[in-house]
């Protein structure tokens, strides 16, 4: 009988591998929560209102439409029997719950998410920039925020408006902060009350440098990149409190102080996905301090040659991997690999590099080993995101939002929803 | 002193007003609760996933950037003092409410939606199709249900979760069931369970025919071009009940039926802006049976030569006009004309003609006064829809998104947005 190989998860790792199955002689179900593959990345230029919601995002259907041997589900993974071998769903889209789905080979890759130092209820007023929800959520309330600060006579209250406060200075929170910054900068035309440049960006890090996992010196490079598009990095800070009209910080002295501030983006503290605990928990296997699952070097989970990990929940014993695209994608094609040749083989990830860029002609990175920033770093940054895009469309898509921002320096994708009169903010794209 | 207009409503009326003022003398105000233009012609290729939300909507900021004389203002208006000259505005950004806005020239165009024939609480099961809001909503729902009916056992609730209802065969529900029916023949390789062409699409309709304002033989050729798609109109039918699972008719001998369907959409039953009566009893002029304000030839209200009020809210003393984009167009640049020369003219309607599009090389209309029918009224409906898109950006991205539907015959649009786990679908770009 052909293998059940069931796929947990469609993001980088998993849909990597399910693509890697394509032509084996092997049955695959992809199941995922949400019916498209994101392109996490750029997700931060949907916050930004610089790309819609859809040019992120590729259908799972559409990607794996020509995969004969490939079924996709929409679906929540709650539970693995790995006696009965299988997985549990839940909130399938027709209300179904509780669905077991039998396989022969597992593979889990259910990726990582931002956290709250463990007080969620800073999510209300902070979203996290990782999920397409929190994009949206997030454009909502930049957009509004420039909206209020206009309407505003209060000078005081102005001002809180026009202060934003990044949480993170990893390569979403250094590039989100840019992006605030260029947009105050760009809207200056639009509004009549207020003088948008006056718009305060600060980018709150715990760590003593942004980009932390970078080499010396593209740290500090990428700080005063930073700071001559306008955002003030505030190093070795962090977050206490946050409110809706404020966020609390503590410096590296224990002092503290209180930001009055209307519009906070979290991008810090990861923690890999539930899944890995479920999975740790099923299976006996350890789990570290960000949650994640511990894997051998051969991504299979210790002592179930047939189940494997892999992506941003997952440590691979003996290595020290970055919770990057690029591991996902490279570990998601080498269990494709190991499944179609049978044998198990450890994993060695071939680091190309890794950029980050900060604004307009402005970049920092490593690539093949060669330090590069400014203007070649972000042309490179630039090719590299087209590149690796799904999708010939949506490529065309972005080059041409690209294109326009780079020419006319606005941006396109700046519609705020709101559910109804005087309501909420809801998210949309 | 400079004459302040105020303009309520960013449509295609007071949009167009307000840019005939860019250069005359006058402090021009834009209000409107959304932060958008929209081009309402193409908001259903939003819920059928042809198109980004972004794509249909400007930023009204965006499009009176270059207006010195004009500020835009986010809000609800909820009233008018014709004795003190003011209209209060409530809803502010800045969560303000109450405000009083002077005028000494008020133009109030505020649009029409869709009723419900005296039954809102079957807004809730059939969203409808003229705001962004709506069209998103419907996006998510037909998308979903595809997936319900993919992951369904059941033979009779997969088939209802496979039949989509459209109410109202004007051009928009036309359109909507040709874009249905087209993307039910389309999704069929991504589906493995069950065949998408298996569902139906049944356009019902009062009348006793389809797109019953265009001159015979158009919609008798409309009609066969709706059923080579797959889609089912039933006319001489009105809807009497809806809810989650089913919409019941009753047709023209007064039999009932109930038609099992997940997913219903709106688009009957027109109705103007509630901003007509609050202007009509301000003013005491006469409300029409569609709930429009009456005014005198030259677009102001009896008796107010400083109040102008045009588009769908209204209906103009001796003339018989379809509420659609052109006469709003037209009408807008009419006012502005007429307060840039301070003479009130009479407003008189130049027909160029009106295009419905079915689907794939399939559309009707008449351009002026000329029938036509088929690949040659579909080319012309998208020259015309891509001219008058605002935006040299969303014209490039409409194309592209076009050019790629039409050679992959695919819908590039397809994000399903939960709020959370198992909840409802919420409204997203």
């Amino acid at each position: 009988m052909t293998q059940r190989v069931v796929v947990v998860g469609g993001g980088f790792g998993g849909a990597l591998a399910a693509r890697g199955l394509r032509r084996a002689d092997v049955d695959v179900t992809l199941v995922d929560r949400q019916n498209y593959y994101l392109f996490q990345p750029l997700v931060y230029q949907v916050a930004s209102g610089s790309l819609s919601a859809v040019e992120v995002a590729v259908p799972l259907r559409q990607i794996m439409r020509r995969h004969r041997n490939t079924r996709v589900v929409l679906a929540e993974v709650v539970g693995f029997d790995l006696g009965a071998r299988h997985v549990v769903l839940d909130d399938l889209p027709n209300g179904a719950r509780g669905i077991e789905l039998g396989y022969d080979v597992l593979l889990v890759a259910g990726g990582s998410s931002y956290s709250y130092f463990g007080h969620d209820e800073w999510a209300r007023y902070a979203p996290e920039l990782k999920s397409l929800e929190g994009a949206l959520d997030l454009r909502n309330r930049i957009l509004l925020a420039f909206e209020a600060a206009e309407a505003e006579t209060d000078e005081a209250l102005r001002g809180a408006w026009l202060t934003f406060v990044v949480v993170g200075a990893g390569p979403t929170g250094v590039e989100m902060a840019g992006q605030i910054a260029e947009v105050a900068h760009t809207l200056r035309r639009e509004y009549r009350a207020v003088d948008t440049r006056t718009a305060r960006v600060l980018l709150i890090e715990a760590g003593d440098r942004v980009l932390g996992a970078f080499p010396d010196p593209l740290p500090r490079k990428a700080e005063r990149q930073l700071r001559s598009l306008g955002v003030t990095p505030m190093l070795a800070t962090t977050v206490v409190g946050v409110d809706a009209d404020s966020v609390e910080v503590e410096n590296g002295s224990g002092e503290r102080s209180r930001i009055a501030a209307r519009t906070a983006v979290w991008a810090a503290g990861v923690t890999a996905s539930p899944l890995a605990a479920k999975l740790a928990e099923a299976t006996g296997a350890e789990i570290d301090r960000a949650g994640r699952i511990v894997v051998d070097p051969d991504l299979t989970v210790p002592g179930h040659p047939n189940v494997f990990a892999f992506g941003d929940m997952v440590s691979v014993r003996g290595q020290q991997l970055h919770g990057v695209a690029p591991v996902a994608m490279q570990q998601g094609r080498h269990v494709a690999r190991s499944i179609r040749s049978g044998r198990r083989t450890p994993f060695r990830y071939r680091d190309k590099g890794e950029l980050a860029t900060i604004g307009r002609s402005r970049a920092v990175g490593v690539v093949k080993g060669v330090k590069v920033s400014g203007f070649l770093a972000w042309a490179l940054w630039l090719g590299v995101h087209i590149a690796y895009l799904i999708g010939f469309q949506n490529r065309v898509l972005v080059f041409t939002r690209w294109t326009f921002a780079y020419v006319t320096r606005g941006r396109g994708a700046r519609v705020i929803h709101r559910r109804d009169r005087g309501g909420p903010a809801t998210p949309t794209g």
